[in-house]
């Protein structure tokens, strides 16, 4: 059972995670992750190709700040709504206290007077710890299927 | 482990919400939800601008069995076939009883002889009783991403 | 709990095989089934009709296991990511052991330089048994909305 309740805690960090995307609460985002945290958006090309071309890559939480920081100064986005359906969350192995999970999003787009469209579409790569009893974001590898480098894609994930 | 399994419970829930909808059995529709309930379809602009302005509002479970006798009516819609994805349930709040929860949807259409699309994205703001051991909504906001109102979209979502 | 434990077993099985199908590892699809199972991909109309008509039809593991050999040989497709969203896992029956389940689908499609789009949509229906302690697909119906038949819908779903 502990294996399916800790899978269930990681849906509800998911699911947290992408509702503050959606609700465009930028500044909350870093609070999901570690200090000393990984986040990248790699095209699935680069990745399987071992390629270190990267989107977006920061290394700690204060270049999460940062980024968000510099995203709220340009600010050069048409109006747009994004939604996150993510799925099949997996753990794939649990090693001296870091979870390692998989799961598969798609991020909706729908931009002012025009039909939803899939934004972008990938899988999570994640590192998972468990600090003060809450579940934070040690990594988070965002490899996404197209090869396609959306001008806005700088944006999180 | 009650607050997990509360989850789960309105997973079921809505899985068998998407289901009844997804079946076209409009006339089981209803049941999901309390006698006194509230069922809402509005566009993110105005649920934002607390502008009231709904495309489709019904205040009981009579004006919900109404509805659906005037869609049997009317048929006016090209065969098609509907197919819900729901993400990131998740509850926001719990307060004498009822359990606030929001959900990410999206609604996939296929038109005849068509390639399926997105019909229609948003999220669920639902506030969930428990009548007789079983989960009703008592409210289901469907507020969703476009300010484009398809005219099908009377069908409940 | 029994039903909701049984549930997110279920759902780790569903993940575990949209994975495999993700990553293009097809070898490893057969082992989700019994010897004796049953796979077929479905347009929903034929499905709702009785009509005996499958886009594919297995009706062995060692049929699958022939089939993903088949596919290997041909190797006809464009380089392309696929992306399934499982969403709305459902047990509508138990029985004599037999797990009934229902599901939605959605496979996402991203072709080299193109942008990401719905490949197909639909149902899974399925029976699933225990087997040795693990959960395998009896049955496996994949019942599509389109009545459309793309070409390459010949790769299991």
């Amino acid at each position: 059972m502990d294996r399916l309740r800790l899978r269930l805690e990681l849906e509800d960090l998911f699911a947290a995670y992408a509702a503050c995307l959606d609700d465009g609460e930028l500044e909350r985002w870093p609070e999901f992750f570690t200090d000393d945290c990984r986040y990248e958006i790699i095209p699935r090309e680069n990745f399987e190709r071992r390629l270190p071309l990267a989107v977006l890559r920061c290394e700690s939480k204060g270049m999460l700040i940062d980024r968000v920081a510099a995203l709220r100064r340009s600010s050069v986005y048409a109006p747009r709504a994004l939604r996150h359906l993510v799925s099949g969350v997996r753990i794939v192995g649990i090693e001296g206290g870091v979870v390692c999970a998989h799961a598969n999003y798609a991020v909706l787009q729908t931009l002012s007077d025009e039909h939803t469209t899939i934004f972008n579409a990938g899988r999570y790569l994640d590192r998972v710890v468990r600090s003060d009893g809450v579940l934070k974001l040690a990594e988070r590898l965002c490899v996404y299927d197209s090869v396609l480098v959306p001008g806005s894609l700088v944006y999180p994930i």
